[in-house]
């Protein structure tokens, strides 16, 4: 079967090798759909050599001139807490210190091989920095809109990489200029399908790095980016028969952020948007494919799980305690997981994967602010 | 064969298992002898575990209770520049974003089976932040002795793990404070013999995730627990029959730091000991294994290469921009490699290792600060 590009909504496709990132026709979000993963045996992926060693289950615009910074393949740490036995995947070890580098490759190595020379981005600080950085590293210029209150060691990293930044007053609004500058191609992550075909790498690496099937996998949603690229590769273990069942899958959201509360009609759900929140990476609001998010938390019989600073905190501390040097928004996957254990949800003797999404050591000085002394 | 502890200098040996970090007899560094290595196969050594993939290679101290955060398994990225091929070891991907995580997690969990309750350490910085996060995931206390300038972030960071803080006036004289300290045990990485244990299975690794075999591997050299380390792994690497030939080791030094140059009898060195240099990891002039580190360089057939801060710049600069956050120190060993290709000493068609040891993302305001505009 060819690759074909296809919008998400309406009945558009096209199998033409062109840097796509919405549908044509009605501005849906685009899947790519493929059998490539049909073709290969898991001996043929190797770990530690970035997007190249998954290079064969990857699209095509990706193929044809990879730019790999070593992403992905991250470690997994097993811990046991109160029976449940968790796989920490820790993303915060990628290049730019966040699971979002795994999407950058795919799509700055889509980009090259279309000969784009601009890209544009928006970003609360980690996809911009990911994005500059694979940027730089392609020969590509990058221009990053972030809100104002974006952190300030990200900002500047962003500029050693040559980046052009625009702040913009809120997340939001960055969002929405990103998306009318017209000097350069939109790579944004809520939108572009190759960041999805990126972070499904990480579902295969779970299957293969060790041996527990999980049963339910815990995800820091914005753009969903992270749970659908997560979802697609455990849909495509299923159909190459490496594993039987589906895990749940669980997205987690701040209190005061979560659209996909609302699109659930969780009762007790009221919207807030306090503009006070240290869980910066889950502040956005609009959300192209949370259609899709909502369909794989439904097929997968998981859920929404909401947050807020005071739950952050306290997985945070205890998550630095045990050696993991990441950010606020990783810590929240840890706090929903102590939800879903207190609630029953998660019951002793399952196995649930945390991915720990962001670096610490991009934000010493938050962390030491919000961890009590 | 049993595991022996044995002095590197004079015939003192013994197999009972403490924790040992110098020859009671002659107080010179320990080393460990062992042939495990002998008795595995590579297919049974696991890449993405931590120190529980390589488990089977490492002391009876270290099996017996493990603490992983993940460290090692970190990503190749393979560059051509000038005609060599340069394979660039992402060790600044490790769990503190730094190559000496390795050592710290075999270290500690050596003081964890022995039942140590307190370690102290001296260090620059990422030792001593490597070390405090392990203490603090095995539960143990951490003590580290570091010089006045050392990095302020990585001295927060360490108190975030627990950490009592030393601020010593100099490098050397946190060394010294450290050795005195009989509140806890010395686990300082320029002694122990469990680190470099840690650091060997970056050579199994360099051989296990690529097929090109290495000519020669370009090391940022202070303790000298890294270019032993690697030069341990290749020594097993060799006697197990994976590869055939050694390559050769370069240490790279500071130009005003150089104890190697001195010991090596370099003509053209003039000792200086500039209060001022970039380069922090470096500044160690007191160098317990100098000899075995000298062993290294002559049996493979290798050299010391001086660097100094210019250099240092245009190399991070370059590394920048093909995408490598990293820290000065990491920046020595391609500075190094520009002045043996020119020089002649790197030929043309060579596979040349270069292992980037330190995050940047640690300091990001240093790197703003040092690199031209």
């Amino acid at each position: 079967m060819d690759e074909v590009y296809k919008c998400t909504k309406c009945d558009w496709s096209i199998s033409i090798e062109r840097y796509i990132w919405r549908c044509p026709r009605c501005n849906a979000p685009i899947q790519i759909i493929s059998d490539k993963h049909l073709e290969i045996s898991l001996k043929d992926l190797k770990l530690g050599r970035g997007i190249n060693g998954f290079i064969s289950i990857l699209p095509k615009l990706i193929r044809m001139s990879p730019i790999s910074l070593g992403e992905g393949s991250t470690a997994i740490v097993l811990r046991e807490v109160l029976g449940v036995k968790i796989l920490f995947k820790l993303e915060y070890l990628n290049p730019t210190g966040s699971f979002k580098d795994r999407g950058s490759a795919t799509t700055i190595s889509a980009a090259l091989s279309t000969g784009i020379t601009r890209v544009i981005e928006d970003s609360s600080g980690n996809a911009g920095l990911s994005i500059a950085c694979y940027a730089s590293a392609a020969g590509i210029s990058s221009r990053i809109y972030a809100p104002i209150d974006a952190p300030r060691g990200k900002i500047e990293l962003m500029k050693l990489f040559g980046a052009d930044i625009k702040l913009m007053p809120t997340r939001n609004e960055a969002a929405r200029a990103a998306i009318l500058d017209k000097e350069g191609i939109y790579v944004g992550h809520r939108w572009n399908p190759y960041a999805i075909e990126g972070v499904k790498i990480e579902a295969y690496e779970l299957i293969m790095q060790q041996d527990q099937i999980p049963t339910a996998i815990i995800v820091p949603t914005a753009s969903g980016m992270h749970i659908l690229g997560l979802y697609k590769g455990f849909k495509e273990l299923i159909e190459r028969g490496d594993i039987r069942e589906m895990p749940r899958f669980y997205a987690v959201q701040h209190e005061d952020y979560s659209p996909l509360a609302i699109k659930l009609g969780r009762k007790d759900y009221l919207k807030r948007e306090s503009p006070q929140t240290i869980v910066n990476g889950l502040r956005l609001t609009d959300v192209p494919r949370i259609g899709e998010i909502v369909n794989v938390i439904k097929r997968s019989e998981g859920d929404v799980v909401l947050v807020n600073d005071h739950d952050v905190v306290q997985a945070l501390k205890v998550l630095i305690h045990m050696g993991f040097v990441v950010e606020p928004t990783s810590a929240t996957a840890y706090a929903a997981l102590n939800k879903l254990i207190n609630d029953g949800i998660v019951e002793k003797g399952e196995t649930v994967v945390i991915p720990l999404t962001g670096s610490g050591l991009k934000m010493t000085k938050k962390l030491i602010d919000v961890l009590p002394k």
